[in-house]
């Protein structure tokens, strides 16, 4: 990693860098602080994101028994569960990180940024919400969520999910609080689940029932803070071409118009690795000098180094 | 407010600016965010705390609920409710605040910082907490939550509540992340509900099951931040001598020995008066040139010019 040195990096975890419950999480993240740890003994500025899935749906999942059952307590919008769990997670991120460095001697700042993302109305997405939040439901609890105006889809033989919108991001209202404290070397955990989505009316930033894609997010974080690299950490080591056919390849490296062109094939799943590629777009297409890194968690400083990974450039 | 410019002001906004339940909560908070945005207009840089009594009390209650109803779901330590309530509180602040300042044309960053603070595993609080959190139980539930090795209380004729310790703040973790972003003139709304206690121990910053007093943290930040003026909203326009009496009087100015000497009276009551008057002395001693403002919300732009309020000098 000797070449990270001083690097300004945005380093995007996703679900397994959190764990996928309360028990997994603590353990989950000592591990990811040990590496993010790592990444700034090497003299890198760390800008952290973080998928919040099994965050926001317990914490949505808690307000809404509490309502049923104390009707005293109104219901509580996504927006203010998204929050909360950005105020989860992060706690979680920062108190690790920051013992991890303080074992090392390290003093590096460490702070979570409360981060909203201000969306498009008229964002096409939320005339087609997709994005499916939350646990089964009885068609009971279906009904009862459509009547409240929100969307629910049905997995045939599992029950009812509810579905929001995935609109893009347009502007993080928080940026040039994240961009002082990175200018300075400090290490910054924000736009947390994708940010808390809001919309601009009149002066007013009303919450949006609504998902900002933490790889939409990861990759607009990284082109605001021109970052020297952006490194999305995921479940595979790589991106590949014919992923899961048996001329699967692994990719060492490509460029923008190869991404493009393979995306124009199909070659990227749409849920998962394509809108990772299309953060690399975003995030290159700011900084052209740029490198965007797609790999494990496990993979990350050796991809760093130019021995493992996906890496991407302009 | 002429005489306000360019200065640094630590707000320590009260329950009533924030509301108490989630219904007045989205109200308090515009009306808080008019007065702070008429501050951020006279010039001052804000550092905002706040109380989160209603807003932890629901989340812990929401998420023992969970708990109950859903025995996969783990129960969530007081740590994580805090750090829930510091996204929550802070989200909705900073939100109200950023658009306010749009709507006037400013253009100063606003941001919550998630805050830990380290308190000592031998402060005396530990041996006999006092600090009455959540709301009443059933002699049931009391003894559910003894089990757990909690402490309760009993109220004749109400119920009964548990309670946890108030140790004294040592550190604020975040202080170079908080004190950098003062000294750049933005917004930083920190150290919500009194910050999320820790405990340092072999490098590990373990989350305590405590409450830190939130008068307690405004002094201290006041002093970290060496803040120019140290402003408490509370309920009372004024610190009073012989408060509730038939000589009540209201105190428009005094110094840290006659604040002393009224403590040595018993002038002030001990949840309330007392923890802002010590706040206040922590400051002073910190920043003999500062002045610690304590009035109401509504009174405080009077007061910061010395029309109102109580200020307390070296």
């Amino acid at each position: 990693m000797e070449d990270s040195k001083q690097k300004k990096l945005v380093v995007a975890l996703g679900h397994s860098a959190l764990g996928y419950d309360t028990n997994q999480q603590l353990e989950a993240v000592r591990k990811t602080a040990r590496f993010l740890a790592d990444l700034i003994e090497s003299g890198c500025q760390l800008t952290i994101t973080h998928s919040n899935g099994p965050q926001v749906s317990m914490i949505h999942k808690a307000m809404t028994e509490l309502h049923r059952i104390h009707i005293d307590y109104s219901a509580v919008p996504m927006c203010v569960c998204s929050a909360m769990s950005q105020g989860y997670a992060g706690y979680d991120i920062q108190n690790s990180l920051k013992a991890e460095l303080l074992s090392r001697g390290i003093s590096t700042p460490v702070a979570t940024i409360l981060t909203q993302v201000s969306v498009d109305p008229y964002d096409e997405a939320f005339y087609a919400p997709v994005k499916k939040i939350g646990r089964y439901m009885s068609r009971e609890d279906a009904e009862a969520e459509k009547k409240k105006g929100n969307y629910v889809t049905e997995e045939p033989g599992k029950g009812w999910l509810r579905v929001v919108a995935t609109p893009k991001p347009l502007e993080i209202l928080e940026i040039d609080t994240i961009r002082l404290l990175a200018d300075n070397g400090q290490a910054v955990i924000c736009c947390g689940g994708g940010g808390i989505p809001v919309i601009v009316q009149d002066h007013a930033l009303q919450g949006a029932s609504a998902v900002i894609e933490k790889d939409d997010i990861a990759g607009k974080l990284a082109a605001d803070l021109h970052a020297d690299r952006l490194l999305i950490l995921t479940s595979v080591p790589n991106v590949y071409l014919n992923f899961g056919k048996p001329n699967q390849k692994p990719i060492s490296s490509m460029n923008v118009e190869t991404a493009s062109s393979c995306i124009r094939e199909g070659q990227f799943g749409e849920t998962d690795m394509l809108p990772k590629i299309q953060a690399a777009i975003t995030y290159l297409a700011a900084n052209p000098a740029g490198e965007a890194i797609i790999t494990t968690a496990d993979e990350a400083v050796e991809a760093l180094a130019g021995r493992a990974g996906t890496v991407i450039t302009a």
